[in-house]
């Protein structure tokens, strides 16, 4: 949306494409066109229309979160979102999980010619309600086209700002020996609603994608507890993923009780036919918390009070023993080591 | 890089991969080989090897500049560059021409199955290397992984943030009559490096591609001459789109003289050859500006000392006449309407 060739005084002509050609990419007069027709009208604020290489934002000093993601999911419209939404979200997410407010965000398309203009319009569409949602603007953008075959629809990667509030020092590193694990909600819903899309999966009821911006519920959680020691968002490898990370960055043990973590009736069905472990399985709007054991009641009751908390539930503790270990007691009683798998089971997934 | 998964301190296991896998791209522990073996010995520095979520960048308070780019440029190997370096230098002059000091940037990469990692481990070298002759630093970034076949060896997204001094008010609207336009340099070397490179062309003496980083000129502009209306750096569509641009945005016209404009003889000859006009050809280390008249001989000594300005000129001026139009002297007198084309006639070439 920022590059030369963008022309936003003259008049458009309607060209009447229904498809992405490589002339849409091209800097020129489709590309203004595209611009005009299909970005502005979605998100156009003032800083955006003003049309220039670059976004100038006023900013009042502090600190400042910075952060980027590609998206590559497939398909790109599946149940309870879409690549678009989950562009602005999960960007929205490794801001709030830093502990800044998430203000700005910028948009990168990689558009495969043939595309339907009409699945474009929809996914703009989609991240315009998302940005309204998390209540950040996009101010800044790009659009590039590939031949056919060379990319697949559209590929996005979206980028964020943010402000961090004076105080605010999380860290991967953070998490010491007697603290509490907090989670957000079920885990799965995202991976396994991607899954179920892609293989045609009959589920007795619709499962969708928990797609969700948690900049509200991260900035809820810090202001009731300042004590909290670091947030994350199990995306991509999920939760087991993120207690790994923890636990090798901190150098601590992670103990958590299977039987307390929320799972939807559809995720653990669907999980036990396919033989997934949802530990594993990705989600897109949940929060994991380590927090100090006097603050974990308080912590639970205030994500609770959000829609987007309310399954908040303490999984485990951390530990000195075994560091960089996460073991899993099981709902029968045994304990099981949760490993750092070599790659996320469902591949695009976000 | 910054994504759950990625494990800094356990021991990573030597896998000997040789080309990109998708568990690459899944969040798990080859996420966290190809970033503790690849990223982090190229970009490490203390805010990325951080590696949270998100970037924390302390601010001292002003106006901030943002701006995004991708990047798909075929082949990803050419004559003067790379991929990699090409989309460090775009994203820097995207803030450069906004009169913005770049100082952060970050990275998303979009890998298709089967890219050598050696072709990533160049790449990477190459935007080490143009981060630090931009003295820009990459603070966050992401990797993910695509199907072979739904993808083209590696797409890679860059936004940056800048500061953007007090005063500096450049805008695409800002042209007056009486204006001149000032070009840094030779046009079209880019473009024709790239297809030269691509189309298997042989050309007498080698032409590359002129990518480099315009931060410093374009501060050195702007101290030089505070009343530097606008500036851009014409990439896609060329010097034709950046002028059509400007006239369009600032409701004047353009007049240019094209015996002024600088021209390699290997890029003139080439055009002449495949019947290309030099001005839609893209430029990746050019600067176009606009300034009142009385400051242009400044402006103009001011870029020919620095070595990425050494063939400035004035090439044309801002007229009244004609808003939106760009007029072209030729060099045997004649004038052309330089209109905006649908596309760039190279696709793909950034």
């Amino acid at each position: 949306m920022t590059d030369p060739g963008f022309a936003l005084d003259c008049p458009v002509p309607r060209t009447g494409y229904d498809r992405i050609v490589m002339a849409h990419g091209g800097g020129g007069r489709l590309s203004a066109d595209l611009l005009q027709k299909v970005f502005l009208p979605a998100y156009g604020n003032k800083i955006l229309s003003q049309l220039e290489d670059q976004a100038t934002l006023d900013w009042e000093g502090g600190r400042l979160a910075f952060t980027t993601d590609a998206f590559v999911v497939r398909p790109i419209f599946f149940p309870g979102g879409d690549i678009g939404k989950l562009a602005i979200n999960g960007t929205v997410n490794d801001l709030a999980v830093g502990g800044a407010r998430p203000l700005y965000i910028s948009a990168a398309f990689i558009l495969e010619e043939g595309l339907p203009i009409e699945d474009l319009e929809r996914i703009v569409a989609s991240m315009r309600d998302a940005c309204r949602a998390a209540k950040v603007v996009l101010v800044t953008g790009d659009t590039k086209v590939v031949d056919q075959g060379k990319g697949d629809k559209v590929f996005i990667a979206t980028s964020g700002i943010g402000v961090v509030p004076d105080g605010v020092t999380l860290s991967i590193r953070g998490a010491r020996p007697g603290d509490r694990i907090v989670l957000s909600g079920t885990i799965g819903d995202h991976g396994m609603a991607i899954l179920s899309q892609r293989e045609g999966i009959e589920l007795e009821s619709t499962l969708e994608s928990d797609t969700a911006p948690l900049g509200e519920l991260a900035q809820n959680a810090l202001r009731a507890c300042p004590s909290i020691r670091l947030m994350r968002d199990p995306t991509r490898g999920g939760l087991a993923s993120t207690l790994n990370e923890l636990a090798q960055a901190s150098g601590v043990g992670v103990r958590i009780e299977e039987e307390r973590i929320p799972l939807r009736p559809e995720v653990k069905g669907a999980c036990e036919i396919l033989g997934l472990d949802p530990l594993y399985i990705a989600n897109e709007g949940k929060l994991v918390a380590v927090v100090p054991d006097k603050d974990s009641d308080r912590l639970v009751e205030t994500l609770r009070a959000h829609p987007l908390g309310r399954n908040a539930v303490v999984i485990g503790e951390i530990l000195a023993d075994g560091p960089g270990i996460v073991r899993a007691k099981s709902r029968i009683g045994g304990e099981r080591i949760v490993s750092l798998l070599a790659g996320e089971p469902l591949p695009r997934i976000c």
